[in-house]
């Protein structure tokens, strides 16, 4: 898989994997968390290799479905894209603090502040 | 039912509506946005109060289902709380702002930066 196929799929099973059966989990957990094999996951559950290939298939159609219902992991991303933009904002909002206040006596507690706040925006939990 | 009350069966149905059957999001629409009574749905649907009530009752409890294994709603206030804190620091920060740059000449532009921050913020999809 591609690195961003990757994230999409941890992704969607961050969002949606508490709505999957307890096999289905299992079975996802092995193979993308503990990086098994098709046939060491079948080894695992005394089943067929197709019949893990398919299990992982329906995992994630579900997972999809949930997805194409809810858009949380486009949300999420769309979300954790403006956050950046705004922490960016911030950054030169701190520059040209220091810029404006050179040579004016200021504490610093204005730059602190929004180091601050930068933190407290890139840790919100969306 | 009580505001609160109101205010979180409202966001359960913006987070898991689209999970719902059709007929469940059809008479739980008619309920809770449009007011109707169990009777007036009962009509609409040709069916009796009681299986109104049941319906409601069951969509109301996978609503609840959902949020027990995805935590959406409970993440969503925590959210909404924190950028109100932050939102509130910022607040802060530009009276802050304002006092230390006293006399510094400064053009404002940075206060009008952290005004422009902080409406985005408020306005995160989250």
């Amino acid at each position: 898989m591609k690195y961003d196929d990757i994230t999409r799929q941890s992704l969607l099973y961050d969002f949606y994997g508490e709505l999957l059966t307890e096999r289905q989990k299992e079975v996802m957990e092995l193979y993308n968390e503990e990086n098994l094999s098709l046939a060491e996951i079948a080894e695992e559950f005394g089943i067929s290799r197709q019949g893990v290939h398919d299990a992982l298939h329906k995992a994630q159609k579900a997972l999809e479905d949930y997805e194409s219902k809810l858009g949380l992991v486009e949300r999420f991303s769309a979300t954790r894209q403006a956050i950046q933009n705004i922490s960016e904002e911030i950054d030169n909002t701190i520059r040209m603090t220091a810029a404006q206040t050179e040579g004016a006596g200021t504490d610093g507690t204005v730059t602190g502040n929004l180091m601050h706040i930068r933190r407290e925006i890139e840790q919100l939990e969306i």
